[in-house]
């Protein structure tokens, strides 16, 4: 409350927070009082207490999540990510690498990457068919070919796909071919696409809005929980903020952030935060060293040649000293490669 | 090009960018090599520049829109807001108040927010049938309903109305119902639901992504734009920055920035920017005095049970403060009533 | 607490607080224990409560400035610059134009640029001596020199002077010269600096940092006033923020947020915060709009041949149309120009 | 140049630009021309381009900074921090861990941390004697006393030390009592203290600016250079972004990007950053991972009672798993511990 708060003005909080069937608890000292409310918080959603007289200030104390939280859910979960026969887990005990190419342009090109990310460990391929882009005059994707494409690769290499959906109508098809849905960063507070998804009956990868804070993202998941869906994988891909140096900022500290307050899976897509090929491996190395659950890596055969973020692409050398990190760090913090824990019953 | 860049490195940077036809200047220093590209930014699209040896930075000078941009439109643009007959401009001539609750609620409290606006000078009506929410446990707005009670008091107080849409799938049920469709913040950047809203046939107010620079802000407005519908109204809606005091930092800087720019009117939301109804009154003096065409304010006849943003809504003295700044301060700065200049053929 | 604190963590906790002497409240909660502070701030420094067991999370709830706050104050303050004789207001009934060169560089170019500012309506003279620049091989200000030209210009045009001070060593000469002493936007949280012009017995102008927040800033001000020194005017000149298109986001809602929060007068600084000659004039309508108490403006006689922010500086008709909105819009929201209060005793 | 930009503006830059000895090259396209600047960047500081007739905007591409840019000085450099006959170092071949309390309270309570610090692998030791605070009521430091039990608490344990200068009129006493001056984040601007330091004769630990560019903080560390010490330790301690969940952003992509522009070493401090305790063994081990030349970490014998930043002080179980990682984890990506290359001449 105010300084000059008058007792009428806290027994008025008090009665509306009563109201509702919250109780409220005054702490009264010489130059303020506080009030302490206790309840169901969905009951104090239209409480408006802001627009009462003497109010200074409400501050949410509880996390605003139910369902992704670690509170009622204190083990870590794993996701599982393929058909029956060949699921690979995303989750605390294993390290999981997913890579493949930013666009899906082309078969060959798609198998070409595919092979490449195999080759360097990947257990999960990833690829875009339908592509945001900021000028709608860039390359949007091939759509349905290219869903075809990745799934035709996914199988001929034995790869569960990932791919991004930015479309609530376009659920069903994609649901169909992917092993996986990825809603990217900015969709991360499409609220529609993301009910869609609780319903689809497939795993999702939910990126981090680029200017979302954690809390937000947790809420964004508990949509897509909230129908049904509790196989969701967050992953961190960059924030906005003031550094050109880099596309976006890598905000490592959200992985055990995440990690001490969601029961969630959380992985690292250094690729596309950094926006720089050079940035790609070192950053790569932190994400496990932090704790991450796995990485996402954009690969290309011609990175010169691709249709999107090409800068960022990595091959030769560059995947080959990612793929000795793959191998050797997740060990020394505690990880086992998740191709040795893949179901394939 | 980096200080160690070779001849051919610079050749094959020329070779490339000939190849889609442009053109290449190089200007040859002492440390380094400055390209400059010239030609149709289209065909630059897909030359992954950076993947290039030698290559250290690519920076773009053009403006990536068109078909918003003053270069080839340079008178700036009024947009007509409502049906035949009774026609509110926004655009530079005009000052336009637009006025209502921030959520439907109740066919009485959209009547009674609708009077108290049009009573404090409002000539378009606004409040929303479909509410995004940071929390799926919030009030996700009344949909198709709202939009009739919206439509029923925009037609008893002869106010033209504007509404938010959030979902593609929704647009022809809008589009029939509202006289403008509201893209909110969290959907500046969902390319499907611009697309969508592009050939709707219906005016756009299209909010700034509470994360966007003005350049993003702009190519969102050219896929609207680039579906053949040119009647889109920006507004300023406030960013996010470290600052904690306000929701998000209102960029007033944004308003002469952009007519500076685009040919496209813009306006001003102050409340949702400052999100405490303390500032709404000078937010709004100061959006009238920076040049903005309009501005667009929360009112409700009892914010305190408000199921939305009651907190920085307007009532009693503060709205006939607000009421009396609108009538004095446009002329202050060249401006005219909108409700001069409505078409009521 | 966190959820699963025991009864023995809330002890320890109230335990603590009672200690150095305060009170603590437990609110019991079905998953929560909320416990509220209250006594002497001061006293709960160093109580390190996030060390304890079971301690979730701390919110401070009162502000941590005193001196500064209107709390105790309630009454707006007005700071008067300048010798006896005349002395010029800074506060809530007047509007106050200072403008002048960015960088004094010759007797000639501060003359004409300080005539330029009377001429246009300023009542004080800005300009600086020591600047702090980016980098070490930029121009760096005439110091001393520049102190006694800029003294000298004063008394010519009869205008009291503000100059920028970066050093805590240069306060005794600066405060021989200057009638205000400017602590600038890198300088905001230099302590030491603070302190050293808290004691010098001159009124000061202390600029927001480019990354502070408003309580940070109403902190470095309670600086300079536990030093004995209540004359500071605070000075809005922009945040950083991701958006390119200004060199800093200028955050006008700073003025009535701080005018609600402390005594202290507010001027706003649209030059810098801009960067840009083309949004000076806007940004100091809006400023006006929105209730500052002055601005503070650059003005240059060839701004083509400035030493220092060039591009930002004012003159002919720009500056022709600054003096008009300085001399029309303050009545308009209900400011009196203060050269009609300054004091001639 | 402006799309209007005519024959006689695009004239005028040339000759501009030719007048003090630089070099202009036109590329002139349909729309647009763009004019590449080549020669001594210093000679082209004051050319004010921004303010001619059609220049549009100006880039700069050439780096600002020279003495730390690897363009001149491509072996990235090793600094050597203790007095002869003990010298630890800090570059591309070790991993150095710094370690300590933030503030020197009292001789026992210094010992104890410097023990802890000791047995956990630290080779350098760190402690506050100057206090930078955002209160002026909170602890400030114990100066000179402080000094001189850091340098006792050095001697008796071996340990060179680091200690932060908040006041240029401090640098002849601290430089006395302490092997390395730091400059904290708030200070990174304060350029009268940068210069000072640049002329005390010892190694210099330079924090990155919470809100500051990579290329800010290259700036800042090309004004120490400037006045010949090239002994600078550069050091990412997070920056300011939306997220409140950390009290910073550690970014981390800062390392390998200064890596590549800069020959300076860089290390990490992952206390002030993150805030809170639980993250800064992870933040460590990313942090090592990433590719840091080292890491400088807070630690307290009863964080409980610590009079600056508790908080964030590691003890017991949490600092021997950092001991471990900083065992285990740096010879895993190439490095070897700084104790076996310290000099002991």
């Amino acid at each position: 409350m105010s300084p000059d708060a008058t007792d009428e003005d806290v027994a008025a909080v008090v009665a509306r927070v009563e109201g509702v069937g919250g109780e409220a608890f005054v702490s009264k000292g010489v130059v303020r009082t506080i009030i302490g409310l206790v309840g169901d918080i969905e009951s104090f959603h239209h409480l408006n207490l802001r627009t009462l007289s003497g109010v200074a200030d409400v501050h949410r104390i509880s996390d605003p999540y139910k369902l992704v939280s670690r509170q009622h859910h204190p083990d870590r979960s794993t996701v599982w990510v393929g058909a029956p026969g060949r699921q690979v887990p995303i989750g605390p005990d294993s390290f999981t690498f997913l890579a493949g190419p930013c666009a899906v342009e082309t078969p060959e090109q798609t198998l070409a990457a595919a092979q490449m990310a195999k080759g360097a460990g990947a257990t999960i391929l990833r690829g875009g068919a339908y592509k945001p882009r900021t000028s709608p005059y860039a390359f949007q994707g091939l759509g349905v070919r290219g869903l075809e494409i990745l799934a035709d690769v996914g199988r001929a290499t034995g790869l569960p796909v990932v791919t991004e959906i930015v479309d609530a109508r376009d659920v069903a098809v994609v649901a169909e071919h992917a092993d996986m849905l990825q809603i990217g960063t900015r969709n991360m507070a499409n609220f529609g696409l993301l009910q869609a998804v609780g319903e689809a009956g497939k795993p999702v990868l939910l990126k981090r809005g680029m200017t979302a804070t954690i809390e937000e993202w947790l809420m964004a998941a508990e949509y897509i929980a909230q129908r049904g869906n509790l196989d969701v994988v967050l992953c961190e891909r960059g924030i906005r903020t003031f550094e050109p140096a880099t596309r976006n900022t890598l905000d490592l500290s959200a992985v055990p952030v995440v990690q001490a307050t969601s029961h969630l899976p959380v992985i690292v897509d250094p690729s596309h935060a950094a926006g720089r090929k050079d940035l790609v491996v070192p950053l790569s190395r932190a994400a496990i060293a932090v704790g991450a659950d796995g990485i996402i890596v954009d690969v290309h055969p011609e990175p010169e040649t691709a249709l999107c973020d090409g800068p960022q692409a990595l091959l030769g050398n560059d995947l080959r000293e990612l793929a000795q990190a793959v191998r050797r760090l997740p060990p020394a913090v505690g990880r086992v490669d998740a191709a040795e824990l893949t179901r394939t019953a």
